[in-house]
C-alpha cells in the first residue's frame, strides 16, 4: 500500500464518479481545474454548474504534502510535522427540491511517514426526508461497512449523528450517514490494505446510491413552496459548513485553496426571520426527522 | 448614569430609528417581538421584510443580565461573573444593489456592578463602492467622533478595518467605518457620561446617514448583472458573519436567541465557483477598494 497506489486509486475513483454524474445529469459537464500547492502537491478540482439536475457541485481530488502548520499540529496532538494527505471530496446541490444534497469524503493522511490513518464518510441532506429513501441510503452504507467490520456501521453512523449537528438550531444537517477518522490497524484489527479497500469501496458506493435516490424523484413535479423550503434548508447547510465543519475550518485557517473549500456552498441560499413550518406539513415532518439517534435500518 | 437611564435611552434610540426607517421605506412596517431571556432580562426584536427598499433587516434592543458562562469569562479575561448588558443592534439589507448594506451596534456592559464599558460602531458594505459616498459616510462618523475626542475617529476607523476583514478572501467586508470596545474613563480621559453621550450620538448619526445614502441611489435603474453581483456580495457578508463575527460567535456559543442573532443574514445570498470580475468593470473597481487602510476623509 504505497502512497502512489492510494493516490492513483483515489484519482480513478474521482474519474468514475464524475463520469457517472455526467451521465446522470445528461447536460452539464464538469469543468476541471488543475492546481498546485505552494508548499507541495496539488489537485484536480472538478466543478459542475447549471445542469439538468446538478445545480452546483464539486468532485475534488487532491494530494498535498509539506510541513504542518503549528496550530494544526496542536489540534492533532502530534509532534511530527511532515505530512502527506490525499483524498476525494464531493458536495452536490441539485436544483430539484425533492432530490437530496449529498456529501462524500475519503482521505488518507500520513505524518513523517510513520503515523498513518484513513478518514471519510458519506452523509445525505434531503430537503424533504422520505423514510424509505433514508432506509435505502443507510442500508447501502451498512452493506459496505459490514463487508469489513461488524462494528463499522453502528459506530460510524453514531459519529455522523454527532458530527453533522447544527448545535444552535438543535437539528442535524440531514439524515446523517457515516463518518470516521483516524482509522488504523490498531483501532480496527484490520490491515492498512483492508482499511484502504474499505475507503475505496465506500467511494464506489457513492455514485450508484446517489443516482438511485436522484432518479426516484427527479421527474416529480414540485411547487414554488417546495422550492422556497429547499432554499431555506440550504441556508442551514451554509450555517453548518461555515460555523462547524472541521474540514472547512481547517482549510480556511491553513490558507487552503478557498474556491475548492467553498465549492460546498450552494449557488443560492435563503434566510427568513423565524421561519415556522405549518403544523402537519411535510416541512414539519422533515424537521421532526432531523434528530440524532434515529435508527433507519 | 444609571442602568435604567442607559436602557431607557437606548430604547428611545431604537424607536427613533425604526420610525425613521419606516418613513424611508414607505411600505413595510417593523414587526416587533418581545422576548424574555431565561437567565434574566429580555429584548425587543424588530424585523422588517419585503419593503419598497428594505428587503430584510432588524433593529434590535436588548437588556439582559445574569451569570456569565465560563468560556466567556475566560475570553474576557475576568473573574467576575454577574453581568448586565444592553444595546441596540442593526443590520439592513436593501433590495437595490446600488444601495449599501449597513450595520450598527451600540452597547453597554457591566460586570459585578464594578467593571463597566461601552462598545459599538457603524460600518457600511456597499455592493458597489462609490468613493463620494464612502467619503460622506466616513466624514459623518468623524464629525460625531470629533465632538468627543480627537483620536476617536482615527483609532476606531483602524479598528473597524482590522475587525471587518474576511481573512480567507483577503478583502474587507465593506468600506469599514468605526468599531470600538471596552471604552472606559481610564482609557479615554472622558467620564462615563461622556462616553455614554458619544454612544447615543453615534446611534443618532445612523438614520440620517443611511437615509441620505439610500436616497442617493434608490431611484437609479439597475441591471440583472448588478443584481447578481449584489447576491454574490451578500454571500461574502454571510461568510464574514458566520466565520468571524465575534457577536455572532458569542451569541451562538451562549445559546443566545438564534433568530435575533441571525437576523443579520440576508433573505438571499449566492455563491458562484471562482467568480472573477471583468477587468475594468465596476465590480473589479469595487474589489480594489475592499482593502484595509484606505483614507476616505
Amino acid at each position: 500500500m504505497t502512497r502512489d497506489h492510494i493516490t492513483d486509486t483515489y484519482k480513478k475513483i474521482q474519474d468514475e464518479i464524475t463520469q457517472a454524474l455526467e451521465r446522470l445529469d445528461g447536460k452539464a459537464k464538469f469543468q476541471e481545474e488543475i492546481w498546485e500547492r505552494e508548499g507541495g502537491g496539488g489537485g484536480r478540482t472538478r466543478i459542475i454548474q447549471g445542469g439538468n439536475l446538478l445545480e452546483k457541485g464539486g468532485v475534488n481530488f487532491s494530494a498535498v504534502h509539506g510541513t504542518l502548520p503549528a496550530p494544526i499540529k496542536k489540534a492533532f496532538g502530534v509532534d511530527e510535522d511532515q505530512f502527506f494527505a490525499t483524498g476525494v471530496s464531493i458536495v452536490l446541490h441539485p436544483n430539484h427540491p425533492l432530490v437530496p444534497i449529498i456529501h462524500m469524503n475519503i482521505r488518507y493522511f500520513e505524518l513523517n511517514e510513520q503515523l498513518r490513518w484513513f478518514g471519510g464518510g458519506i452523509d445525505l441532506t434531503p430537503h424533504y426526508v422520505y423514510p424509505q429513501d433514508a432506509t435505502y441510503f443507510h442500508q447501502a452504507l451498512k452493506d459496505t461497512c459490514d463487508k469489513y467490520h461488524p462494528n463499522f456501521y453502528g459506530e460510524f453512523k453514531a459519529w455522523a449523528d454527532r458530527y453533522f449537528y447544527i448545535k444552535h438550531r438543535d437539528e442535524t444537517r440531514g439524515i446523517g450517514g457515516i463518518f470516521y477518522d483516524r482509522l488504523t490497524p490498531e483501532k480496527t484489527g484490520l490491515s492498512y490494505e483492508e482499511i484502504f479497500d474499505f475507503s475505496c469501496d465506500l467511494g464506489r458506493t457513492f455514485a450508484p446510491v446517489y443516482i438511485e435516490l436522484a432518479n426516484r424523484h427527479r421527474d416529480e413535479l414540485f411547487t414554488q413552496a417546495q422550492k422556497d423550503w429547499q432554499l431555506i434548508r440550504r441556508g442551514r447547510y451554509v450555517e453548518f459548513n461555515l460555523v462547524y465543519d472541521a474540514g472547512t475550518k481547517f482549510g480556511l485557517e491553513t490558507n487552503g485553496r478557498i474556491e475548492s473549500i467553498l465549492m460546498s456552498l450552494p449557488s443560492q441560499a435563503n434566510w427568513a426571520y423565524d421561519y415556522k413550518a405549518i403544523p402537519g406539513s411535510a416541512e414539519e415532518k422533515t424537521l421532526s426527522l432531523l434528530k440524532q439517534g434515529i435508527d433507519w435500518v
